[in-house]
């Protein structure tokens, strides 16, 4: 189980890497939303493979179509069914995956709980899943811009050792997509892609942090005790593939300053309540308090890569994995929608379920 | 809503700081297993205030009671129902929060949610509301413990600027309980009380963090694609009061190591699947491998500080807070059983989550 | 687990018959709703046991108390927690059932299901457990009173083969209370009263057939296509201890008709979209359509009777059980309010989800 | 929302009736079950339109495909994915739907709730949804046998009037197909044909009752006191288009009997605790008791009627309703298949969910 996330807002997704396609269901949409392919065509394009020459190479057109929960162009309140064809499926390029465990890669975890595993492609476990949860996010961001003009943003902030400067509270798209590593400092980018290149032909990989701000949620949002704004944030991120570590606000750097240097003051600007000052993140208690919602999440170095690796069989002798191919040197230019859409999914969900309880 | 926690072993906790308790109830824990009241005072006793000098000086006994759900010491398989009564409610104490909104508390976004907010000690917000969650935790371990062996422990590894240096691999609670900061890291412990006991007289706080190792846990617990492990314990860490952050096994620093460095090897030992290295953090793809658990979480630092600070009242006009009386300078050391608990919440449920599908 | 019920409007009852009491936690009850005792207790009194001579003569007072979820008189949108305690707990007078089976009753089951139960009392299969359903059932009436003007009143309509005439439409709460037997044909309400005394006499026990109607929901309520209205108050009606049946609208009867005789033809009434006929019972294609609602519940006769019954021991032994002191001749008078208080539930839980999805 | 059933296992469905497709996603399903199409075709050929003179002369070839969760033939443990295309879909032919609600149909509901409708071929309302169940309770079904041995056969055993006389506790699966009302009763059977026909040739349509039975299934199953194992059936029952009531045992002639008459006396036969009669209906206090689990469900004469109705327009004028083209007169012996849907789904839940808690 476990493939379905959000309560009122809530999305399903199914498929593996070589089979019948991917896809995902998305069950509370609210009705009347305008929605066609075209809304969510271009966050696919920047998740999919082959989109530039620091990703892997992979070619999958990824072209999403929308089977159910739409009339002339309106969500009806169905549930939106999505589908993406699998192609592409070069299952020879694998064989070894078959009898060998690939390090820090989930084939022996799989295994080990199902007793089985689709072993071309990784099946489940290949991030082709993050498809669905793309599509869906597009959807959940959709909605969450035109109800309330909420904006999510990300952009790769780290690549391994490299740090690049952003200013999270006016970072946009276009900035983001200036490059094909996604991270808005011009410099830090040209550094970034001139390291994963020479990573890539090493055969190796990288990983860095993704950091992602969402503007204009309103005060309100979140769920204390356990699901609380923050809470359910970090366990979407979490939930993407290489993920290592989340954190809002102020995170661990938080932790060096003394209550005095760390808490944001209250001050009325405009007739409204604010902080002058944002080391809570946005979300004070568990609930957005309606300054930016800003978090970061770690991603690891991917684990496949072109160099000989020590490793077990499925019967249990040990052996030396050299995996062939393609690889992706790092994921985070393609993880960058992926996050925008678990942020938007968290969000979606908790509108609803403010909406709910408080009536707004 | 949000106040029910984990699918197969649920937790619902309720209670506000001035009212008639704060309680829980655990649904869906094993029948036939030894519980009584012993087997949790203990946890929540590591919990309270006023256990020592470095932490609040509020004087609660905290004594539970279990209402529900056990039969002659066994368990039943019904809900257990757990309570332990309010007492030192001194909300004279706190008036001055009826009217302001305390920086970096959550006094302004329940307002803003609800359109009410019980003010006397926090209400909800309190930490009290905590107690429950330690005392379905002691329920979770004892039966992690006897079911499967696991055993789980955390420590403060760092308060403020000052980091302990831990061995979580053999981590035990005597090495924990040896000192009032609950760090192993003698030397270490001696600075941060002392850090603490000034923090306390300059009426400041600071923060640190807190690492936790859970051993024993069996290969195939987890449940991708949402339901990865580590997602559930961030989620869990995350919404503990105060937390900031989380991260699992090499977590941020990770990202400093390519792939070739980063990779878990797999090799066998003793008949099984091993990782000599544990980067990972004991997950794999979302799954449990069989190796230890590790995750560190950050907690800011307590917002309630007896220094003036800038804020709004309800109605809307800024103005100046200046807190009295007691404040805690430190929540480290009570932020322990906490974690100890909410890592053992997310355990148990998906112990029994892996057992329904996959039958062991 | 099964211990919780709703979604939105979530409720959780705990307790067994002979132990520190039982309660009930209502988790998304909305913010500012005036709450006291004084709007649980009437319920409480109507379903309690020794109320009149026709009920079990148990003798127990049953006042609630409201733990938390409550500030000055309103609810604060945080979890409401209400107990009740336990009394008149005359363990020795069930001590045969310590090692028998009673027919009918579930300590089998219970004992095949958790291999231990608690006997005394029945434990956690005793009514006493509806207590927690009645008491949150009690908030939910208020609430839907208040936000949309929904009425929901129940009788009982049947006691053996005596079948009373009742008017559902214009059903009143007096009406039904004109009798200790909760039956507002007079009448009828002898007759049943007469024979419920004389089976009472004769040691053995009735059932019936309580009927309900709700009034005032709004159309649009009802989330098809598995959380139909019929379907959740259905399963709220099956639930209740000794219930078999449950129908909506024309029911079992219906089948009787044809199409054109069961359909129920649309007219403007007063610029409403209104059926002058209603045997759909106020809800088509699983969503209320603003026409009452009404269903009927079976209860079968109470299984505890005063006649000796064949039965087993634990140990596997055929013997002969006597049950001795007090029974319940018919449950229905007490059914009322359960009845009531269930369908609360359901329709608060979807107004609420109605307004997640749909904005109102 | 409502779109999906199960905690454990769970099944969501999705699609219109004219639109990409209709389809299920099973999440929770035990690893490594051997499962292909022709596992569930069967099922889904004894549900579709076009099977024999007495149903809908729609013709729809209804052909499953499993896109994801099975690997060489077997259950992987992740999410399966099944999706039938649409096809015959003349959707002039319900051009007046477009602007008239039909009589006891959910065009009104679904246009109150949602401010939106998929008119054609009634979209979301149409009986197209449930081939979702079916596919997916053919999955249940065969795990339930493999796993159990469990056994479930439904059958028509009423039509209007007449009366089927069934022995439910050896109803077999060829009995049952032994003509096309579905009635093992094969005079009875000629009857409701012969009905079936006269009520077609009229444009009308009747209703009836379908009876069901689960051998098989062990002690143990059901979690009080909301998820009872007779709630959730009833539910399951009550979500299916046109049902009306659900009784289980006794139901609602039971309450024409004592206590002394009703219960059922416990023996032991063959070492296991047995009760000779069966009036519960294999439950007790919402618990399987390893007797035959029997149960009824009824289903109102089908809505589409070929005979000039009134009704209102969607811009609320009254006016006059003539349906044209293919109707259902009797949903009955399509019924059948989706009755022992739903009561997989359920048991199959409730395995997974025993097996949690209880471990076994």
């Amino acid at each position: 189980m476990g493939n379905s996330f959000g309560e009122r807002f809530r999305v399903s997704t199914w498929g593996e890497s070589h089979g019948g396609g991917v896809g995902v269901v998305v069950d509370g949409c609210p009705p009347r939303l305008a929605l066609t392919e075209a809304d969510i065509q271009p966050d696919l394009d920047r998740r999919r493979p082959g989109q530039s020459r620091i990703v892997t190479q992979r070619q999958e057109p990824d072209r999403v179509r929308i089977l159910s929960g739409t009339f002339e162009g309106l969500t009806l309140g169905t549930p939106i069914a999505m589908l993406v064809d699998n192609t592409d499926a070069r299952s020879e390029a694998y064989t070894e995956m078959a009898s060998k465990f690939r390090p820090s890669h989930a084939d022996y975890t799989y295994q080990a709980k199902f007793g089985i595993r689709a072993w071309p492609g990784g099946g489940r476990t290949s991030a082709r899943e993050t498809i669905g949860r793309v599509a869906a996010g597009a959807v959940a961001r959709k909605w969450l811009r035109e109800e309330f003009g909420v904006e999510i943003v990300a952009c790769v902030s780290q690549v391994k050792e490299i740090k690049a400067v952003v200013a999270l509270e006016k970072l946009t798209l276009s900035q983001v997509e200036s490059n094909m590593v996604r991270c808005p400092d011009g410099a830090a980018a040209k550094r970034m892609i001139a390291l994963i290149e020479c990573v890539r032909k090493a055969g190796d990989s990288v990983g860095g942090v993704v950091s992602c701000v969402a503007r204009g949620v309103p005060p309100g949002w979140g769920e204390p005790v356990f699901d609380r704004l923050e809470a359910d944030l970090g366990k979407a991120m979490l939930s993407l593939p290489a993920s290592k570590g989340f954190e809002i606000g102020s995170g661990f750097e938080g932790v060096l300053l003394t209550g005095r240097e760390h808490n944001d003051a209250f001050r009325m600007r405009a007739g409204r309540v604010r902080t002058p000052t944002n080391r809570s993140g946005g979300v004070q208690g568990g609930i957005s308090n309606g300054e930016p919602l800003y978090f970061r999440v770690a991603f690891k170095p991917t684990a496949t890569i072109l160099i000989p690796q020590q490793t077990v069989t499925a019967e249990g002798r040990n052996t030396i994995l050299k995996a062939r191919g393609r690889h992706d040197p790092c994921v985070l230019p393609r993880a960058v929608p992926m996050v925008e859409a678990m942020a938007a999914l968290v969000l979606a969900d908790h509108a609803l379920r403010h909406r709910a309880q408080c009536g707004r």
